[in-house]
């Protein structure tokens, strides 16, 4: 096992890797821009090192700062959390040429499952559903009108160099696809200096569902059941919960058992999460791999009981698993509310709620300073219980309770979310944000009230 | 179910139950002291009525006010938590009488089981294995001779109308019987008017074994598993954890019925708990049955998921159970450790851990004081984990990362206690503290640098 571990990352899942690593008996080392000098996780690690200025790049993504800094604590590995360097094929290179783990599956497989074209066309020929689309890349508008003909309107075309919605298009008809088709090549060679399209089936308003996975070295890979992750804003999730709701016992598992093959096909040998797009008739397909812990993983813990920060260090140790597919069990239900900061600010009273079922992970405390540097999330709500409704209604209570006085934050919104129809009923996917939230906002103050006094 | 209900208590435990009251959407009261009017349970519950002086004997144990107080504010039941007035048949009485219900079993229940000689009749009468031992008052010294021959040294002498240890002795040989029949006469006659005495087998360090039941009002009683609590300072227990160590399967199940039985045969109908001791060749032995929520519970509801101040609730507003004994399933392994103040004091920087299996219930804050008043337990940490080995690593990091300043407590002394060989095994008795404590306090110090440093 590692004796010491340099933490490239920052706020609670910092904090969340401090924790188990002490509990392992690992040694931890956190490395911290100017701006998070007082921040939790440089008082809990073992050693804290200054490594740059509060932007990121000079700091979180210095990658050259970072390893120097492993190599000189005499660092055995290297954990990145999630965003910053967690996904980063060229920085897990770089721990791999100076003989320093890298926390996450090696380089290669980084590389291969970020390239999302490459990775489609593998789990395509191994037996993965994948949206409908072409395998190939599209030579011209003829094909793409064949290609759009057979697996029917609409359809979305997208460059394969592309990213952030540039060099993609929806197409709902026919007659549309000419121009649209012109468009995307005009708009991906002047961004990424590459006209070569693709074409999918485009699902609208899919729900969003994800599945754990844990895996080792040597071929075992365990599923610990999905998430469903459709309340998003901008993309960006907002909650996550399992089980997700309404999915028969066959279709969860069936979607389980193809997160299991993407895992094995790919050779997969971390902790790492298959992301499937589920539609209105509850055809699933898969979409990508994450290969990074995921913000919303305790939803996982709350059902499982597993502890995936500590398989993920033991695998990347080269320790087996020690779990298998028929020892998982799922218990009950959890969901997780993302709090953010809507605003910078100085934490003037803060109340961590506490309590059955409760679980908060935070970086927070009386006198903190949120600075606007990084992500605005600031706490992580967990709760678990025996059904969703009790797990709601505990939700509600510890949104109440919770004090986080010097910035504005979105608790009321969440609150008021948890009294919605469709969210109560558990029937959302991933267009209920944009259709609901002005109606939900409008709540606030009124329903919070009422509540208060209930 | 209750629309409003007052709790008549203070601290972590009232604070749990609002946190319940308000899952369930019911409305709280909290009743205060002087002493208590800055607490969290007064700023938590719905409403807060100080009803006295610090002395418990004013407030917390003034039935009257209480009373008044639960009419006033149209309460339909009143919680008691534990200590103070939770197992008090004579305030149980009094609820019934003014139709407000008392949220534990009823007052007939409290004051049968309240009697440990005539629990212990009604034990032995209907097949629950207790300590062997005279069934009637031992008429004379002759027949003392022979009851204690009959079960063997070592016996202990007990009056009937005992308490605190008074009017007790413990014989281990027959030639000094009769000095301690007199003695133990002599005692009991001079602090209870009443000399009945019973003879018992005398079990030197036996194992406190309990097991955690659930029963409703129409017979319905399920056990969620046992508890060790054998490590005690005075008879204060100090830790506790699920399941007990090194029992096996067929004995767990055994003392798991066993409670069952003393359950179904007193009509039992509520949230409690039956006592055992178990001796080195594993026999177990009932001693009482518990009528209250105790501090312990929450061990057991980190390995059954089953939140138990609700199923109280719920049972005492005349609800069935939602879960029989064949859904019971306990997961994991919990320990919980009883945080201590030894000093009264001011709270002045407190940092209460968090993570993966940790639930903290305190009612501590920043500023909060600590008054001589009352019980010194300031917080409960309650760690769940796939196995024992991984819960003591946690609890642990944990006691490392807590910072409680202000006043002196307990934490350096239990932190130490995981490093004990014995505890480590699991394998210690009701003799563990007393034996051990002197050699655990002098690492103090020493292996706590050395923590901090590995």
């Amino acid at each position: 096992m590692f004796k010491r571990i340099l933490i490239a990352n920052r706020g609670e899942i910092a904090l969340r890797i401090i924790r188990c690593a002490r509990e392992m008996d690992i040694e931890t080392v956190v490395v911290y821009s100017t701006a998070d000098k007082d921040s939790l996780p440089v008082m809990g690690a073992n050693y804290a090192v200054c490594i740059g200025p509060e932007s990121p790049a000079k700091s979180y993504l210095n990658q050259d700062a970072i390893i120097e800094t492993a190599l000189r604590m005499e660092c055995d590995a290297i954990h990145p959390g999630y965003g910053f360097l967690s996904e980063n094929a060229e920085f897990a290179s770089k721990c791999e040429e100076h003989n320093i783990t890298f926390i996450g599956p090696s380089s290669e497989l980084i590389s291969k499952m970020g390239d999302k074209q490459e990775a489609r066309k593998l789990m395509m020929e191994n037996g993965v559903r994948v949206v409908p689309g072409s395998k190939e890349i599209i030579k011209s508008l003829k094909e793409a009108k064949e290609v759009a003909k057979e697996i029917g309107y609409p359809v979305l075309i997208k460059a394969s160099a592309g990213g952030g919605g540039r060099g993609m298009r929806k197409v709902f008809e026919e007659k549309d696809l000419a121009k649209m088709f012109k468009m995307a090549k005009a708009e991906a060679k002047a961004a990424f200096a590459n006209d070569d399209m693709y074409i999918e089936k485009l699902v609208i308003n899919p729900r969003h569902i994800e599945v754990q996975i844990l895996a080792d070295k040597y071929g075992n890979v365990v599923s610990l059941g999905e998430r469903d992750c459709s309340i998003q804003k901008n993309n960006q999730k907002m909650l996550e919960e399992s089980p997700a709701c309404g999915l028969s016992d066959e279709k969860r598992r069936e979607i389980s058992d193809m997160a299991i093959l993407a895992g094995k096909v790919s050779g997969y040998n971390s902790v790492g999460t298959c992301e499937f797009i589920l539609d209105k008739d509850e055809n699933f397909y898969f979409i990508e791999m994450n290969t990074r812990i995921q913000v919303e993983h305790p939803v996982t813990e709350a059902v499982s009981d597993v502890d995936l920060i500590r398989q993920q260090i033991r695998v990347a140790a080269g320790l087996k698993l020690d779990i298998k597919n028929e020892d998982v069990e799922l218990r009950g239900h959890a969901i997780e509310f993302r709090i953010c900061a809507k605003t910078p600010g100085v934490i003037k009273n803060l109340h961590i709620p506490s309590g059955f079922g409760v679980r908060i992970e935070t970086h927070l405390y009386n006198g903190y300073e949120i600075t606007p540097f990084y992500d605005p999330m600031i706490a992580k709500v967990i709760v678990r219980g025996r059904s969703r409704l009790e797990v709601i209604r505990r939700l509600r209570r510890v949104l109440e309770e919770m004090v986080i006085d010097g910035v504005e934050t979105n608790v009321a919104f969440l609150h008021q979310l948890t009294y919605h129809p469709d969210f109560l009923k558990g029937s959302y996917d991933t267009g209920f944000y944009e259709k609901e939230h002005s109606k939900i906002e409008s709540w606030i103050g009124e329903v919070l009230t009422l509540s208060k006094d209930a």
